[in-house]
C-alpha cells in the first residue's frame, strides 16, 4: 500500500492527467484496441469503431502525433491508406488490460444487481 | 501473449468501452485520484482538480450514480457537503496505477526527445 502524501498524491494526478490528454476521450483507446487486430484502412475502421468520418480523422491525427499510430500512404490505384499500432502503443497495453478487466467486473456488477 | 481474435477482440473493445463510459471523458479519473487523499468539500475540490463548478457538479453526480463517490451533507452551519469515494472505487486502483506508470513514463520519453 503505497501511502498518500499531499506531494505523491500531486504527482500522481499529473501523472494520470498526462495519460488523459494523450489517450483520454471518447475514442482512442478504443480505436487502439480496434488496432490491435491489425492495420486497417480509414473505412473499415470507422465502421469497426463506430466512429464518424469527421471525428475519425481527428482522433487519428491525435494519435500519429503523439506516436501512437503510424499512416501509411500504400501505392495503389486509387490511393489507399492504412493505419496501424507503432511499437511504441504496445507501452499502453496495461493500461488496456487494466481498462479491460474492469469493464467486465463492472458489467458483471450490473447484471447481477439487476437480477 | 493473449491471442487476438475477431471474437476476443470485440469483447475486449466493449469492455474497455464500457470503463470508458463510467469513467472516461476529462475529469472523472482526475477527481478519483485527487478524492484518493480524503474527503473534500465542493469548493475544495473545484479548486484542488481545477474544474469549474458547473462541470464538477455534473461530473459528481456522475460518478455517484455509477456507486464511485459518495455525497455527505453534514449537520453543520450553513449546511456543507462532502464528497468521498467509496470501497468500490478501490476497484478502479489497477487503472489508476497503469495510467499513472504510463503518464510518467510518457512525460520522460518526451523530455528525453526534446533534450
Amino acid at each position: 500500500m503505497v501511502k498518500h502524501t499531499v506531494e505523491s498524491c500531486s504527482k500522481a494526478k499529473m501523472a494520470i492527467r498526462d495519460t488523459l490528454d494523450v489517450v483520454g476521450g471518447k475514442w482512442k483507446l478504443v480505436l487502439i484496441s480496434v488496432l490491435r487486430s491489425g492495420k486497417k484502412g480509414f473505412n473499415e475502421l470507422s465502421r469497426e469503431a463506430g466512429i464518424s468520418p469527421r471525428i475519425l480523422s481527428k482522433e487519428l491525427q491525435e494519435l500519429e502525433m503523439n506516436g501512437l499510430v503510424s499512416r501509411k500512404v500504400c501505392d495503389t490505384k486509387p490511393v489507399t491508406v492504412q493505419y496501424e499500432l507503432t511499437p511504441y502503443s504496445g507501452t499502453l497495453s496495461e493500461v488496456l488490460s487494466a481498462m479491460e478487466k474492469w469493464g467486465y467486473q463492472h458489467r458483471n456488477k450490473i447484471v447481477q444487481g439487476v437480477e
